[in-house]
């Protein structure tokens, strides 16, 4: 059944609802809306709303439902995968106004928090008050943390604390048709009914929208160490991230970052004031936390006795905030600095860890293959490995034809390491095409038959995940 | 639709798929798999099959499937909650068989196993290979892991590692129609369509038959401490918990004793040597571990000074293995102490750890007004606290109609305090009464239509979780 367009009735029950300053038409939000981080795609919504509660967004869903509108909910529009793209226009349910941290309880460590809330407030908030949330995507200066439920997301501290799913306790949502209700309950442990909770978070806004996010809290760290370590052969950085686990160290990240994807963020914040020696193919980024420095300095130590087997140049250790701000930011703006320079696609692929020699390897070859360059890097220590793939000369009709049978080939090799297609970026809008690689046909029917429990009318940010 | 009698001809199929010494009707068998760890209900199967692969089970299930024959899948009859009583009869699935370890990789820390292993002798053959698997029920000197997996199982060190979910990767299914598929992938990072895995995880055998298991393991701890407080109020020992939290110490366990559960155990278990003075009315066990013994001792220390506070009796540091053993034995029993008793009913608590004391004072008091008796010792950390009812002197008629609406009453109150009603032991048989205090008709209803998607024809586990 098509959609049905947006007409006066319902501007008219939308601004009832919200006021009519929260219903936006005009030229610059709609173009805002029309995309994220994604590409360079564009995918303009009929009418932007921007509700404030719970109430509102159950009285939105309701009437979308019943008049079949699609409904696209948009946090920071920060997403890599497309998820936040209204593909078949209707209702952009734009989050900015859902922005209140509601409570911070210090005796219990838990967070409950609106999901317009950019995670980077929210983590000084708490942290301001003794507590820690780990998660910390890139982007966390911008993205709201109910962008990082729709998506699972990560970030380096993973490879530590674990990612998004592990700190969500419960949630409020509303479904398609205007029920609201929690998903769980605000404990430490759960063994009643169903896990509605993980089956919302990382279902990138297919199921439901989160009106209410109940977060779990550890105590603040106080002490890191971050040491940048340069390589002369790239496969010995991936190599050298294992050799670190296997010593029995959990460092609170991880990252590797290919010669280019430093040269990259350097070119492109050069006030960094870091230069990288002319035989240097890689680097590892390797934070250490904890509560007591001497002990993360016989840390850093065993580290660096580790990296004796390996051809190494001379390791950084950041002392000052401030360095230690600067490889960070460096680390940060990668995916920016590239897609600065070229239209690029990201793959955000994930192996067990031992094999990221052999992703690597496989990217590149199969690189070589199909004639595109790939810019590699990411959070080697969970085996999540952000793959840039740079335009530069290629052909629009390489680009366009021929790069996807390359891709493929990747994804096929990760799935044969026990990997998967996205780690933390999700399927969205633009990885879709690949989701029969990961899964059979019985399980996209069964993700397919859940998402119909939720959304009967296929109102709910329709065109994502899985293709129609 | 009635479930189908179990013919002759299924008993000809049976024989053809998994061998004639594997299909079991004998007295001995029946009554084994009639009961499990909880109260004292008795319902048997019709058969006992004891298949060893996935492919037996597919082809079961499909029997099973196409004649409506209801199946309940077994593991080691540990359970608390009555997962595993057959209540319609039908065919036991016991999966004694399914017990090999098929991969432990110390590369990417992760186990393959088959869900018929027990959880100890995992635990001691990743142990064997330096890594950790730190989920540990009371009774993981005979569960199976397969049964911690369909709970959602903790016990006392999630309060520092997390539960059973926290440590699934992935897991070969086997749907009700014999279907054969895996959740995920093997990978610490996933934002790749639904997470059906932690949709299964804690499912308690209604969606699905697991037939092998990813988890992700970490490097093992080598040193530890234990810490016997006594304390001479018990309010005074559930506060003691957040205090302890509160400080930024996060010990690898932390368990609440009332003085009546450590007495149970102690008369159970007399050649533990361990003698409680008149005036004590409860007991924090903690326990911390780490890599680094004086950092440890520091921490003890810190717990020592923190508990000045309280008035306690002399805290007993544990220095030799074996007295470690015996308190971990004496915890480990409480359970088993109290059923050894008299008949009892375990209720599992869970609320936001600081309103223990709130919960506790709530329990005896509802006892009071409804003429029951309680032991109550649990997982105070995660605010997991177990109520085990005694019988006592109630009379049958108390103790089949009253009781129950003393239970209402407490699991209101964990409900309201932000808790719910099953922590790590599940809802199965008999908790399924109260799932109305725990989730409202249209939570339910969501829950029950994602059973219809993968049983729809009701023969997975029936009569669990939801009243039919």
């Amino acid at each position: 059944m098509p959609y049905k367009e947006i007409d006066d009735a319902a501007i008219r029950f939308f601004t009832g609802v919200i006021g009519n300053e929260n219903v936006l038409a005009d030229a610059e939000n709609l173009d805002r809306c029309a995309t994220d981080h994604t590409e360079d795609l564009h995918y303009r919504p009929a009418l932007v709303l921007q509700p404030q509660n719970t109430a509102e967004i159950s009285a939105i869903m309701q009437y979308c439902h019943g008049q079949h509108i699609p409904v696209t909910p948009r946090g920071a529009g920060t997403g890599l995968s497309g998820g936040a793209l209204p593909v078949y226009g209707g209702v952009c349910l734009d989050m900015r106004r859902m922005n209140r941290i509601l409570s911070i309880d210090t005796q219990n460590f838990q967070v409950i928090t609106e999901p317009g809330v950019i995670t980077e407030v929210l983590q000084q908030a708490v942290r301001a008050k003794g507590l820690f949330y780990p998660p910390d995507p890139a982007s966390r200066g911008s993205c709201f943390i109910g962008g990082n439920i729709a998506e699972n997301s990560g970030g380096p501290r993973a490879v530590k604390y674990g990612v998004v799913k592990d700190y969500v306790l419960n949630l409020e949502i509303v479904l398609p048709d205007g029920t609201v209700m929690w998903t769980g309950a605000n404990v430490l442990k759960n063994a009643t009914g169903y896990n509605l909770t993980q089956l919302i978070v990382g279902s990138e806004g297919t199921l439901c929208v989160v009106t209410k996010i109940v977060l779990r809290l550890i105590p603040a760290v106080t002490q890191d160490l971050l040491l940048l370590i340069p390589f002369r052969k790239a496969h010995e950085a991936c190599a050298a991230v294992n050799t670190i686990c296997l010593s029995g160290l959990t460092p609170s990240a991880l990252e590797f970052m290919e010669r280019d994807a430093l040269d990259c963020a350097i070119n492109y914040f050069p006030a960094s004031g870091i230069t990288v020696p002319e035989d240097i193919q890689a680097h590892l980024l390797v934070e250490l936390d904890g509560h007591h420095t001497e002990q993360l300095f016989r840390e850093a130590e065993t580290i660096s006795e580790l990296m004796q087997q390996y051809d190494t140049g001379e390791i950084l250790f950041a002392e000052s905030a401030e360095q230690k701000q600067t490889l960070w930011k460096l680390r940060r703006i990668v995916g920016e600095a590239v897609k600065g320079n070229s239209i690029y696609k990201e793959e955000d692929t994930v192996v067990p860890r031992a094999f990221l020699p052999e992703l690597l390897a496989c990217v590149k070859a199969t690189g070589k293959k199909y004639g595109f360059r790939s810019v590699c890097y990411g959070h080697a220590g969970d085996g999540n490995l952000h793959v840039n793939i740079v335009k530069g000369n290629m052909s629009d009709g390489d680009w366009k034809h021929t790069l996807p049978l390359g891709i493929r080939e990747i994804f096929e090799k990760v799935v044969q390491l026990g990997g998967t297609i996205s780690g933390e970026h999700g399927i969205g809008f633009v990885q879709k095409h690949y989701m029969d690689i990961a899964f059979s046909e019985a399980q996209l029917a069964l993700m397919k038959s859940i998402k119909h429990i939720f959304d009967p009318k296929e109102i709910m940010n329709p065109g994502k995940i899985f293709v129609p």
